[in-house]
This record gives C-alpha cells, sequence and structure tokens, in this order.
C-alpha cells in the first residue's frame, strides 16, 4: 500500500511530464512552420493564412521573439476568454456541449470534495482502527487512514457517511438536473435559430418495397403524393455508389504518387527521371518511368470512375430502396419523420434525414429482417469480446513466449536463443497483444456498430461509445478492482449471490485507491497534455509536406486536424465520473485528482476546439441522453457498492437506509427522460410551424425545390472534379420529375399536383 | 407423494364438482324466470324479449318441455357455431381476441404433448432410479416415474429433454408468430373496416398550460388552429364533474329505495304504509313515512344536480386543462396524435382519444410531475404488496388467534371459551384475512391503476393485469414451489448465488407436480364450471328483481351482465401458460390437465361472450402485445429453470447448450415487437388517407362537426335524465366557438378561418 509519500513521488513525476509536454507545445505553437499543427481549425475557416512572408526568411520557420516565449502558458487564459455563444458559432453545439461533460464534472466534484474533506476526512480521521491492527503487523498507507477503512466496524460514524451518500446524490441529482434542462434548452435554441438546412426539409425513407412496375424514384413520389399530398415537394434516390467510391479514392492514391515523383524530378532540376515498379507497393515486377505510369494510371482512372459514374445512374439495380423526401414545410417534415407510414412497420421507414454531412451512405439500403439478424449477431459478438477476449490473447502471449516459438517455429530457435532477441521477445512480445488489441478496439466497435446498420455517422459514434464504455466499466473499473479477467468475473457474478458481489467489490474498492490515483495521473494528467501536444499529426505533416505537397490545397488537406472522438473520448470522461462518484464516499483523497483531471481536460480541449479541431458533423448535442444516462449508472453503481461496503463493516443500522438511493435515483432518470429526451428525439410541431410562418413571411417566393434538389447527393458525385460530378447533377434534376408509367396509378384519389404542373416528358433516365 | 389413485380420486371429485356445475346450468337456464341471467347480451341487442307470455302461468316460470332437458349438454356445439367474423360483429374484437388465447393454449399444447408423450415419457419410463432408491426407503409416485427425477444423473438421456426443449421452444414461438401477425391484421382489419366513430376523428390533450387571458377553450382553439391550420375542426373541454357524478348516484340510490316502498305498499294493497329512519342505513334517527322521505329526498337530490351541474357548466375551475380535441380527417387526428406539440414535453400532451365509453374521466386533469411521483409511489407500494403482504396478514391472524384475543379484549374472553365460538375462531378466522384479501386483491390493484393516472378503462385493466400477474407469479408459482413467503424468497434471492436460485426452484419442480395438476383441477376445471353456472349474478338478480323492479328497464339494469374482466381472467390464463411451459420437458403428465382446462375454458368463455357478458369498451384487442410478453416471460422461465434443474442432474455436457435458448427467445420477443407491436400503439397515414379519401368520395357533403360536437361529454350530463342534460349540450354547441379575447392573438399568422365563419357572437358561457 503506498504511503503519502510514494503518491507524491507519482504525482511528481506525472507533474512533470504533463509540464514537460505543455513546455514543449508552448515552443511548438510558437514556431510559424507548425502552425498549420496548431492552427488549422483557422485555416479551414480561412481566417488564417501562411505565417507572414516578409523578413528574414529564418523567420518563416523559427520565432525568434523570446518575448512569446515568457509566458508560455498564455493560451490557456486565451482558450478560456471566448464565450460560449462564439463557440457555438465557431466550433458547432456538438463541441460546445461536449466541453459541458468536463464542466459538469467540476460542477458535482467540487462541492463533493469540499464537503468530503470538511465532514468525511476528519470523521475518518480521528480514529485508529488501522493503528491498532497495524500492531497485528497489518500494514497500511496515509491514504488509508484517511478513508472508510480507519473506521471501526459497527461504530456510528458511518450514519456520517449515510448522509454524505444522500448528500452527493441530491446535489449530483440536483447538478444533473440544471443541466439536462440547460442543454435541452440549448438545442432547442440551436435548432431554432439554425440556418435554413436541407434536413430541416427532409426525411430519410428506407425499405422500399420493390415493385415490378414502377422504379424506386416513381414509387416513392407516388406514395408521398398520395399520403402526404399538401406537404411533399421532391425527393433524390440513393444510388449504390461503393464502388464508385472506392475507384475515387485509388485514383487519389495514383495522384498523390504522381505528385510525389513529380515533386521530386522538379526538385532535382528536371534531371533525373524516377523509375518504380509495377507490382505491390513498388516492391516488384517491370521496372518503367514513375511519372509516366502514374499519369496513365490516373488517366485510365478517370476513364473507369466515368464509366462507373454512368453505371451506376444508369443502371436500376444500383438505385438502393431508400431515398431522402424533401418537404415543402418543416411542418410537412416533422410529421413524416414522427408517424408511421403504412400497416407493415417495416417498410417505408421513415425517420429525420441526418445532416448531409453526417450521413453514411453505405447502410442505406439494409432491408429489415437482415437488420435484426445483424443486432443479434452483434450482441452475441460483442458479449464475447468483453468477456472473453483475454482468452485469444493469452493464446497469442503463449505463442509469443520463447517457449512456445521453440516449439512452433523450430527454425527461428537459433536467433531466439539470442540474448537481445530473447530480452525483446520476453519483454515485449507478450505485452504487444494486448496493446494492439486495445489500439484497434474502438476501430472494432465502430466496425461492429456499422454492421449494426445504423445511418448516420453521429448515431454510429453515439453507439460505439456506449460499447466502449460497457467494455471499459467491465475490464478496466471491475478489472482493477477485482483483478482478473472478465471471464473470471463473469463466472464469480454467477456463482455468488445478489447480496455478495457488492460486498466483494466494495470490499476491494478501498484497496484500490492508491492504484486509481496513480492510474488519473497517469491516464488523465500526462495523456491530457500530451493530447494538447499533437505529436502524431506534427510528424506527419512535416513528413506529408515534405513530399507530397504542391499547392495551397494540398498543404491543407496535410493538416488533419481530427476531431474530438465522441467515442473514445467521453467513454473515457465517463470512467472518471465512475471512480469520483464511487470513491467520493469511500477514499475522499481520490477526489482532489479528478479535480485537476477534469479542469485541466476543460482548458485543454476547449483550446483544442477552438483552435484545431474540425467537427465532420453537427447533431446538435443529440449525444447528451446518453451522457446523462451513464452518470445516473456510474451513481447506482457507487450506491450499491456503498451499500456492499457498509454490510462488511457490519453497519447493521444504516445500511437499510441506503436502499432507498437506488430506488430514488432511478425514478430521477425516468423522470429526467420523460421530461427533456425528447427535446433530442422529436421535433416539436409549434416550432417547425413557427419556423415556417416566419420564412413565409420573409421570403415568399422561394425556391425551396431548387434549394434541395441537390442536397442529399452521395459525395462522390459532387467530388473534386466538380466538372465532372456537374452533368450527374443536371441529370439528377430531371431524374426527380418522373412522369408515371402505371396505368392504375394515374387515377389516384388524390392526382398529383405538383408533378403535373413541373414536370416535362423527359425520357426516364433511371429506368434506362 | 400422490400416486396415480391420488390423482385418479382428486380428479374424479373435480370431475364430478365441474360436471354438477354444468348440470346445474343445464337445468337453470331452461328455466324462463332465469332467462335473464343467462342470455342477458341478448336482452342487451334487443334480440331477445322476455319469455313468452302466451301459455299456463307456471310456464313463464318453468321449463316443463321434458326433451330439452335430455340434451342438456347441446349448449356447447351452439357455443362453438357462430363463426369468428360474426362474433366480431356480435361482442367486438376484445372478446374474440380473449377467445383465442384459450385457442392459443390449445394450440402450443397438444402437439407439445403428443411429442412429450411419444418421446420423453418412454425416456423416463424406462429407468429405474426412483426404483432403486426406493430401496433405500425413499417414496415415490408414478407421476415421478414418467418425469425427469427417474433418469439418473450423467445421463446421456438428458440430450433428448435438451432436444425437447429447443423444441417447444421453436414450436411455442412459431405459434405465437403466427398469432401476433393474424391478431395484428385482424386489428387492423377490424380499425378499417369500422363504421365512422369519434375516437377516429379525435386526440386527447392534456395538461393545457394555464392562461391568464384565456379560458381553457380558447386556448386550446387557438393552439390548434395556429398549429394545424388544416385539419383542426372543433373540440370539447372536460369539466370536473366527479361531484355532479356523485349526486347523480347518490339519487338513484334514493330511487331505488323509493321504488322499493312504492312496489311493497303496492303490493299490500295499498294499505300499510311503510316507515323508515332518517340515519345511516335507516338504522337510527327520526322515525318518517318512507315514500314521503325518499320522495322529498330524491326531489331535493333533484334540485342540487340541476344546480350543481349549472356550477360546473359555468365555473371556469371546473374546466379541467384537458380537452378533446377534433380533426377534418383521420390524417389530421393520426398526425396529432402521434406528435409531440411543443417543445416542453410535459405540457399539450396529446395521445388517440379512447372510445368515448372507454374514457376514466376522474384521471383526466392530473399533472405531469404528479404523475411520475404517484408512479414512483405506486411502484414501491406494488413492492411491498407483492413482498411482504404477509406481514399484515400474519399479524391480523395472530391477533385473531385465541391467545391474541384474550390478551387484547380481555372482555371478550368468556364468549370465546365457549367450544363453539373456540373452534370457530381457531378454524376459520385465521384463514380469513387471506382470504380476504385475496378477494380484494384485484380491486386494489385496479385502484392502484387509478392512482397512477390512466385515462381509459381498457389501460387502467390491462395495467392492474400485468401486476396481478407478477403477483401471481410471485406468490403462486414460486411461492408454491419454494414453500415460502414472498419476503423469504426474497431474502434467498438475495442470498443466493445467480446460478444456485435456478437450482433450487429447478429441483423442487418435479416434487410439486402433482400440487398444480390438483390445483389446476380445483382452480381450472371446477372454477370455470362454475363460471357458467354464475350464482352470484342469479341470486342478485332474483333479489332486485323481486324487491326494486317496477318497469322493463329496471329489470334490465338489474341484469348485470358483467364483463371479460381482462384484469383478473388473463393473469389466470397465463398461470396456465407459465405451468404448461414449465413442466412440458419435466413432468409431461401434467399437460393433459392443462389441454383440458383450455378445453372446457375456450368452451365455457365462448358461450358466455356470445350469450351474458357486454363489453363495457372496445379497445380493438389492444391487450395483445402483453399477452405475447407474458407468454415469452413464461418460456424464458422455463428455460431458466430446466438449466437450473439440469445442472443439479450433473448433465454438464448438454446443459450449456440450453444457453442459447433464453438469448433466441429475447431476440425473437423483439423482433415480434418490431414487426407487429407498432399495430396495437400507432395508426398508419396511408390506412388514415385511404379512409379518409373513400368517405369524401362517398359522403361529400358529411357535416363531421354536427356529428362530433358532443361525442365526448362527460355521461352524467346525459344520464338518464335525457331531458335535463340536452340544456346542457346546446350550451355545449355554443360553447365550442368562443371568440378571442386575446388581443396579441387575434393577429396570429394565420387567422382562423373556421371560427371566422363559423362563430356568431355569443357570449362567453364557460368564462362568466
Amino acid at each position: 500500500m503506498a504511503t503519502f509519500k510514494d503518491i507524491g513521488v507519482a504525482a511528481a513525476i506525472n507533474i512533470l511530464t504533463a509540464f514537460g509536454f505543455l513546455v514543449a507545445f508552448a515552443f511548438l505553437r510558437l514556431q510559424p512552420y507548425n502552425d498549420r499543427v496548431y492552427f488549422p481549425k483557422w485555416y479551414i475557416k480561412g481566417l488564417r493564412h501562411s505565417p507572414r512572408h516578409s523578413g528574414a526568411a529564418v523567420r518563416k520557420f523559427v520565432n525568434l521573439d523570446y518575448r512569446s516565449y515568457l509566458s508560455f502558458l498564455n493560451w490557456m487564459p486565451a482558450a478560456l476568454k471566448m464565450p460560449e455563444p462564439e463557440l457555438i458559432d465557431h466550433a458547432g453545439l456538438d463541441s460546445a456541449v461536449y466541453l459541458r461533460i468536463y464542466l459538469l464534472g467540476l460542477k458535482i466534484f467540487v462541492p463533493i470534495a469540499l464537503f468530503a474533506f470538511a465532514i468525511l476526512v476528519p470523521v475518518n480521521w480521528t480514529n485508529k482502527t488501522l493503528e491498532l491492527l497495524s500492531a497485528s503487523k497489518l500494514t497500511y498507507s496515509d491514504i488509508d487512514k484517511l478513508s472508510i477503512s480507519n473506521i471501526p466496524n459497527e461504530s456510528e460514524r458511518f450514519w456520517a457517511h449515510l448522509v454524505m451518500a444522500y448528500t452527493f446524490t441530491f446535489w449530483t441529482c440536483y447538478v444533473l438536473y440544471k443541466e439536462y434542462k440547460l442543454i435541452a434548452g440549448m438545442r432547442l435554441h440551436f435548432l431554432a435559430s439554425e440556418q435554413r438546412r436541407p434536413d430541416q426539409f427532409s426525411v430519410l425513407v428506407r425499405n422500399v418495397p420493390p415493385d415490378p412496375d414502377e422504379s424506386v424514384s416513381e414509387l416513392v413520389e407516388h406514395f408521398f403524393l398520395v399520403n402526404h399530398p399538401d406537404h411533399y415537394l421532391t425527393h433524390q434516390v440513393v444510388f449504390n455508389a461503393n464502388k464508385l467510391a472506392k475507384l475515387v479514392k485509388k485514383k487519389k492514391k495514383m495522384r498523390n504518387w504522381l505528385d510525389f515523383y513529380q515533386l521530386k524530378y522538379s526538385r532535382n532540376h528536371q534531371t533525373i527521371r524516377l523509375t518504380t515498379k509495377v507490382g505491390f507497393l513498388g516492391l516488384w515486377g517491370e521496372r518503367v518511368d514513375a511519372i509516366d505510369f502514374y499519369t496513365t494510371e490516373v488517366e485510365k482512372l478517370s476513364k473507369e470512375i466515368e464509366a462507373e459514374r454512368e453505371r451506376t445512374t444508369s443502371n436500376p439495380k444500383s438505385i438502393m430502396p431508400a431515398a431522402f423526401v424533401s418537404f415543402r414545410t418543416r411542418w410537412g417534415a416533422a410529421v413524416c419523420a414522427q408517424t408511421q407510414q403504412t400497416r407493415n412497420p417495416t417498410i417505408w421507414l421513415t425517420e429525420w434525414a441526418p445532416e448531409p454531412r453526417d450521413v453514411y451512405w453505405e447502410n442505406l439500403a439494409i432491408p429489415f429482417v437482415s437488420l435484426t439478424v445483424r443486432k443479434l449477431i452483434m450482441f452475441v459478438a460483442f458479449f464475447f469480446l468483453t468477456f472473453f477476449f483475454m482468452i485469444p490473447i493469452t493464446f497469442v502471449q503463449s505463442l509469443a513466449s520463447i517457449e512456445g516459438m521453440k516449439k512452433r517455429l523450430p527454425f527461428l530457435k537459433r536467433i531466439i536463443e539470442r540474448h537481445f532477441i530473447k530480452t525483446l521477445v520476453q519483454g515485449f512480445l507478450p505485452g504487444l497483444a494486448l496493446k494492439l488489441f486495445l489500439i484497434f478496439l474502438p476501430s472494432i466497435l465502430m466496425l461492429m456498430s456499422k454492421i449494426e446498420g445504423y445511418t448516420s455517422r453521429s448515431s454510429l459514434e453515439r453507439r460505439s461509445a456506449s460499447r466502449y464504455y460497457f467494455f471499459q466499466l467491465i475490464n478496466v473499473f471491475f478489472g482493477s478492482i477485482m483483478v482478473g479477467a472478465a471471464f473470471e468475473q463473469l463466472d464469480t457474478f454467477l456463482h455468488k449471490s445478489a447480496n455478495q458481489i457488492p460486498q466483494i467489490i466494495g470490499v476491494a474498492i478501498p484497496m484500490k485507491a492508491t492504484f486509481f490515483i496513480t492510474f488519473i495521473m497517469v491516464d488523465g494528467w500526462a495523456g491530457v497534455a500530451g493530447e494538447i501536444l499533437r505529436l502524431k499529426p506534427l510528424i506527419f505533416f512535416h513528413i506529408k509536406n515534405s513530399l507530397f505537397v504542391k499547392t495551397e490545397k494540398d498543404r491543407e488537406e496535410a493538416m488533419d486536424p481530427g476531431s474530438l472522438g465522441f467515442n473514445t473520448g467521453e467513454p473515457q470522461i465517463q470512467l472518471y465520473f465512475l471512480l469520483g462518484l464511487v470513491y467520493a464516499v469511500v477514499t475522499p483523497m481520490l477526489l482532489p485528482f479528478i479535480i485537476v483531471f477534469f479542469g485541466l481536460a476543460f482548458v485543454v480541449y476547449r483550446h483544442q476546439i477552438i483552435n484545431v479541431y474540425n467537427q465532420e458533423y453537427e447533431s446538435g448535442a443529440a449525444f447528451w441522453p446518453d451522457v446523462h444516462g451513464r452518470i445516473i449508472t456510474a451513481l447506482i453503481i457507487s450506491q450499491v457498492l456503498l451499500m456492499g461496503l457498509l454490510t462488511t463493516k457490519k453497519a447493521a443500522q444504516s445500511t437499510p437506509f441506503l436502499l432507498a438511493l437506488p430506488v430514488l435515483t432511478i425514478w430521477f432518470h425516468r423522470f429526467c427522460k420523460n421530461r427533456f429526451e425528447s427535446a433530442f428525439v422529436k421535433y416539436p410541431l409549434q416550432e417547425a410551424m413557427m419556423k415556417d410562418t416566419l420564412e413565409r413571411a420573409r421570403e415568399p417566393n422561394l425556391n425551396l425545390k431548387g434549394y434541395l434538389q441537390n442536397a442529399y447527393i452521395h459525395p462522390v458525385f459532387k467530388g473534386e472534379d466538380d466538372d465532372e460530378s456537374y452533368e450527374v447533377t443536371k441529370e439528377w434534376e430531371q431524374e426527380g420529375l418522373v412522369p408515371t408509367k402505371r396505368q392504375s396509378r394515374r387515377n389516384t384519389p388524390l392526382p398529383s399536383k405538383y408533378s403535373g404542373s413541373s414536370s416535362p416528358s423527359l425520357p426516364d433516365v433511371v429506368q434506362e
């Protein structure tokens, strides 16, 4: 068990590391040649241009102004200066609300820490249980003297902890309630004050049933003309352009290589023409002139793309049974998105169209039955991933051991037995498997979410986040406390009784306090400080900059500003909420470390959001119900574990009073859900009507159809080659207005007045 | 443990009892003076009139036709003869689908029984485990020889049970799927082919926010004119008429007494005028002439009712913040019911209006916060009711014991010590408390649902049913198996591990088979046969008939046809599903008894539904998702218990294969939920549009407003005194068209075109 001194040493090391990162950052960010790494957001917004070209050449690369180095922490107040409304305007609501999670941590834990230090620490400290126990040679640390462990069994003092548990729960719930209310309001305000956006008028329709007589486009038009006669405006079918996207990607890669060789050639003063091999990665095959080879490759691909594009738009089989349907009013879209269209709830599924940037195109055409089967498979897969991932890793580790390698790869025997290699294999390889797995875990989880068929990037990230949280809860939190692989925990859970489990975990909790303090310093403090340094993007930017960058546009692409990464970032924060809430009553010493984490992370991420990250989409803080729900989960876990701990302390009088806490907490959660969640999943008709009315008054002659016509086109159709894609968009415009082919539909009870007036009798592009 | 013989004796007794009931029924129903007890449904429908008045006087009361007694079971084929579509027409979809639950039982268990007897019984029978054990003086019954108990530990034969468990699960799921599909179709067809009904056009709006400027009625009108401008038609505010309803009820009672005395007076040849006392129940107080007293009472109440009615309709405080809003089209109503109206999801709550008969008026004005608090309190109350109801009952029982009474009521000592009283107290009183509790339980549960604030009778019944099911599951099923009060079970659940609990229960299951067989015969067979006799309504009818009935209308009221009683009936059936599924693999001998129950109950209830019950409302089989969900629950319980049982039998090889069953079952449930549940909670727009279009074509000049004007008036306003209520309805008609009073609303962006054209400038009735 660690003493104060041990903790102090660990803290010193980590503070120094964090400090080192911050100093390095302060130094690097002032160098003009790193400007694009540390301020990409401003470049993307067009508010900043490459460093001043005047002055000495060296000044372009190194900052020689010594004064700027003196105040090396002055980015911190700068990061805090921007007011929140401006931040929302600058980086979007998602980012602003994401920062509020850190702020929420401070709001919850600062008062809790004050209370705990004022009341619980004296209560714990003025006992002699551990001193008495230490007479019987039990070692204990100073930290433990401040924790609940120092209270003798059956003590009356546990009432203090009980009252504090209630106080902390009520305080947390109060802060959560205020925050939920505020963020629901922010979201509604954000949505209400938004500019006109295509997704306000559009609905994503999936599982359009196949019809032998009509194409998907005709079917969609007729269906909505009949069932939403006063509101339907236009629609866009979804093409299966996955193959085309692949070709476009390949072409981009080839062009990069072409740029690379051309740049090299020009730098060599146009004397040596480089050669390459045609095989895999340029490693084998015939040797050819590089520039010629890539020029022809790019040309070939351009033609292929052209042909594929033609095929995609003209082949009815490449039209997916899904469409983006746009309405004349927001009211019409709100109605369509929130209602069921037909008897069969598995066809004509309507939902709010995600923002065009947010659409995950690959998943738009998964049929209903397939979706439920995929969900089942992913559920089982995730279960095994969480609880049994250690089994293959242990197996790989056994392979990677000296003995295992000798056995299976006898020809390597000689090499392995050399001293250096042996050390390497023994010390490094076994850990490597686990490390690699943990690095790839977020990608694996994201892949699982993609297989499940979510249609927007934001929902994919939210789904991955909730799985990552569960994984961390089981394998990091419970795994560290119970010291065992997850499947061993599972075994314990099955074989112990419902009241024993909290006891087993509860007893272990005070003992793990020092471990978690170290964890917070390494993962939290140093990790966050490392984030601001952006080491990986820094290196990659300079490599790309020297190899591929020809034009200003290339340089912009090389910046890689990154984004918040909700799917990994949020579960990490949640782990700190969980630790804080669990240890608040048990070992209050942990709280200051958590508060430092939240404070530091708030400043760092605020700086990053202002200067670096470029969000790929805007979901309007749709993730808040998840955040709220997970903090509630942490609260309930902390209550149940405290109950278990107090039971083993034989505080029989006070423990039953804790039973009401989880019930009240769950009720509070349900209350908040009823009260606020709808703001995140529904769109009230009153709001829609208000915006519609205002718009009609302000712009009575707005050509909404023209505005919405091309909003939801697969990005490859409007890729970098704008000249090429233009043709397609023109075809698109025609394609929305297909005259009906089916006789029986012509005399539907409600003749389609819009198609009648605006449909020139063009040939059916899609059906050809 | 019971042998075949014991079971045979019990069966004989119960069969005889059931047979006795059926013979009594066959006899009684043929007597003309019972006609109204056994065929009230036909009287209510107006298809049957009082027994023929021709012939001898005695024939009016006794059936003298001996031939009709010979074929005393011929009501059975008659009950089965009516085809289902006619049944739906005759008794409504609710009743027809309710019968299908029994049919579902037959469909599930007949093939399962055949399979079990063909495969499992031989597998179990050809072992000698119990015979060998009986050498060591363990007693066993013949039934156990057919059960899984007869298989030795670690036997390979458990594979047969495993395969059967899978077969039974798949068969059950298959039947459930088919049935869900069929019933969803029936419901949609029923809704689609229905006549025009007010609830198709109406939406119940609750939690209308208070407004200082406008009355509720004005507020509702303006809100919907603004937010549903093309669809809003009219609305009706809800009066808090609870006090009025109470007065009406009191008046009815007084009039009953008046009738009673008048009848007595006229029967006594108008010689003796009876007297009564004015105090409680006529037991004390001044003695007065009865007819005079009640005549004045009735007159007084009539005046009071008149005054109260006046007050209710004119006092703005008696208008509740709720309204029934009607739309011009079904499409408009479907849209409004399924969308959120404002930012704040706790005001302007819209939901489908229940059928007028189905509205539970008392609950229409509960505010949102109060609702969530009520739900929490009821949750806690139900928890204690389920698990700790035995504690007060044990306490009452201890009071009711001889010793307890002596101690607490010493003055009764003498009386108690008499032999007769002593026996009575000892033998009868202790059981009485429990019996009384069980009799009142459905009412208690219904009261709890009412407190929770459901707004329709159908949802109240569904909620009560699910609570009653849970109560029975814990206290009847698990209570019988584990032989202990529920709080003792709760203790076991907390103190045993998650894998021990199924083992403990699983082991006890085969031993309880004979108990449950007896239970099925007593509760199921005899109980159902008793239901057809209608002993209570029979007695009450004759009492009322001889005391109060003056006119034909009174006689109609005295019939008390009753209704299905979903809140108690369905949980009882579910218990049989649970027993059947749990014992299908373990002790197949139980299955025939369950099949007989389902068969008998099907015939009996079909007869009752055709001839007796008069449903109070029609929910369109909205309860089916609950029925389906509970059978799935039973399936999962059976699987988990089988796992526990097989673990103790050390069938280590086969048990793990059972793990997939619950996962698959839960997945199946989710699949069905996604696929079919929406048919029971949503109303597809396509359907609404189709019906609207058809109607517009057929009846272009329909006066929908007139049709909907008075649809949702509190029943006391259209009570028996039709002449009195007429005035109110006239006021109502005016009241819907209140000219706006608030200046700011006058120039809303969308002027209210309906109120403009049709609003005569009448004084505001409500605001006066």
